[in-house]
């Protein structure tokens, strides 16, 4: 893990991003932040110039429109004949038919080197690839997730974590009312997600990375199995989205292991959740603590990440 | 009060925003503050489809593009349709003829529950329906909002309050010199303010939420005028569609009480604002007063919201 | 300078920002900060209009596009018409041939009052309207500056300082592998680049800011050579165009003295990263310095940037 962020610190590596707008400030300040280097811009007219010289595309359908739709396709593409590294981070993909159509066609045309997303996203991903539906095996996962369509559609919460207001530590079961995601994977399904995750992962070539209270990381044969993290920051918006243009940037710094550059930008995020959380002071909400976390996540060292990573490789 | 906080937070409503750009990721963390849920789409091949699943529809005509102001219009006729709480905040709707035509469609298309702005932006309002020019009684209310056409264009200072250096406390005099739509709801004018509010309450058959130094917020009967806030919110962009969310989702869920939700959301902005500053630091200024805002939503309880609230119903 | 900053606080200018939406929030709170107030649009239907009613426009290309730089351009005739300020933040112009074409195009029909940018993205600039190629005597910077393509394209951090990570303070010679722009003024080379810098403020008829580890704001005959700021400023996202944002209110406010008002506003933001840095506490990174910076800015006083204000005339 030490080495993925420090070679993070060292290249630099600079990435594109064609985002939504209710984060694209905290995705540049969380690239910023872990060592990265970001570059917005999302006109057809300059995409595929643009990102000739970066080293990561990240793409996140949140507030998508057509002609973004369009950019994101010749980006990738052109991303892709450079060989560069692409992420897809599927925001909302359950919410309609404009979402998951135009997920449908960009991973049809790119071969994207991971797709990340909560367990709702991903499990529409993987309809939309024919994984689920065709296997019985995983249709716990599917009823666990259809108990959940709303928040399929909680655009800027992509973690979906518990509805647990800041600051209020203690009360979670208080809140056990809401199906949510993070429910999808527990310690008792776990085992079985990580299976459809990476059957996933086989179908789509691409590594797998289901965040959540309990997040998952696969290639076809690897699961890397997560626990940083906090349920509070799930009353932030964007912390899915930050994670994705920073797993981008671990990507791209670290290109002889992806998998595991991917799984340390997961617990990079996660244990920047849980220092931030040590810093609160009182009077302190959810604004202070979407600023911690970034704090956190700039000043991570190396090491701190080597012993902080709390993960299972199954 | 206390019960109106409550249910946003027990029923964690999903609320639709389409919304400008300069406080768009303000307006998604207040309102997971607040207890609601956020999601933004503007699409107009999106829209309907999202806005179904949702509890709410938060217009802000902020940023406005011809592509966004067709989307708000579709989603405004499914909203209707599917019986759902609409608010509409006429930010800048004084600042040119674009923002005026489309609030008038708006109107014209589809029945507001609320309709939230500061006085300048509201007496635009009233004129676009007939209420204010037809009556001399209110002449006051224009005369004084006519010298102040300027902060009728601040779009992103929709509040208008003193313009009061953060962390300048005691110096609001000094400030005087200009005309500021805060001048337009005074001790004294409050009471010929109220009836205008209740008549376009009327005609409207929306609730009509003028904030500033004394907020008001009516039906065509009864008028809630609120003091709670500080004027140090105003070198803030932003906390105008903050509360413009946020009162979307008190009214989503508190379908019983709609004038008393939308008066608490008020109050629980203005005392957010109170609280936030008890807590300023040294060092500290407009930007951690944004912050701390959106925290004291956040750690709000409704027992405390229920003390602080300082209110009138006239 | 003193009386600079008091006169954006008496006069309170209006700015019309057409802005790119990653930092879109920062540039709202900062003019908030300094005493301007910001108004954001961008629709060609309202440009004109809009503009008409403010006191400057502030025009920034980072995530351009076809209609925004329509926009761009009629609301920047009419400001000229009405004989406003009209500011250029040219954000990554050497990215490519989209924001290289628009840059020109404007240049040619507006005349702007000043040009904001990092040395990159003004030796760009330069060569639009044929300044830097055609004299042999600035081959220094452009060789400079030609090994540091990429940071041109970074959008989102324009002013490329040290790419040192908040909080680690003492590393800077660490990172002194990446050819950053600020290497382009140095101790060594600052007066060939201020000749240069007047030179193209000859050329445009413009203020050039040319912002880095050392800033540059000339007119034909006087440069001002400034050195206020910290080198985490650039791991922040939007230093450059919040300055952008203000300087358009520091010239709006101080129409007699232009070049002064400019330089003000560079030893203001360089200031302000300054007593921000000296507010840092534990656990406190990039995020939070983001808003201590805007904080700084919002309690500086006139008296303060006086006596803060590093800089020589030459």
């Amino acid at each position: 893990m030490r080495e993925c962020l420090e070679n993070v610190r060292k290249r630099n590596p600079l990435i594109h991003n064609i985002t939504n707008y209710v984060t694209i400030n905290d995705v540049a300040n969380a690239l910023l932040a872990c060592g990265g280097s970001p570059i917005m811009a999302e006109a057809v007219e300059e995409v595929e110039e643009i990102t000739v010289g970066c080293a990561g595309l990240n793409i996140n359908i949140g507030m998508l429109k057509p002609a973004k739709a369009r950019a994101m396709e010749l980006a990738g593409l052109q991303a892709q004949r450079e060989g560069h590294v692409i992420l897809l981070d599927p925001v909302g993909v359950g919410a309609g038919a404009f979402r998951r159509e135009t997920v449908k066609r960009l991973m049809e045309k790119i071969q994207f080197t991971a797709i990340r997303g909560n367990i709702s996203e991903i499990r529409v991903v993987a309809e939309l690839v024919g994984v689920l539906n065709s296997d019985a095996k995983y249709k716990g996962v599917a009823e666990v997730s259809g108990s959940d369509r709303r928040s399929n559609a909680i655009v800027e919460n992509p973690e979906g974590k518990a509805p647990e207001s800041a600051g209020e530590r203690n009360r979670e079961k208080n809140h056990g009312v809401d199906a949510t995601p993070e429910e999808a994977v527990t310690e008792e399904n776990a085992e079985t997600v990580a299976e459809f995750v990476k059957k996933l992962a086989g179908r789509t070539g691409s590594i797998i990375a289901v965040t959540g209270r309990i997040d998952l990381v696969a290639d076809e044969k690897i699961c890397y199995r997560i626990k940083n993290g906090r349920p509070e920051m799930s009353r932030i918006t964007g912390t899915g989205c930050q994670l994705s243009g920073m797993m981008t940037a671990f990507l791209a710094a670290n290109p002889g292991c992806p998998l595991k550059a991917a799984a340390a930008a997961v617990c990079c995020m996660g244990l920047a959740g849980e220092k931030a959380w040590e810093h609160m002071a009182a009077g302190e909400g959810n604004a202070s603590y979407r600023n911690r976390i970034i704090d956190a996540i700039s000043l991570m060292e190396g090491e701190a990440l080597e012993k902080g990573a709390q993960y299972e490789i199954c």
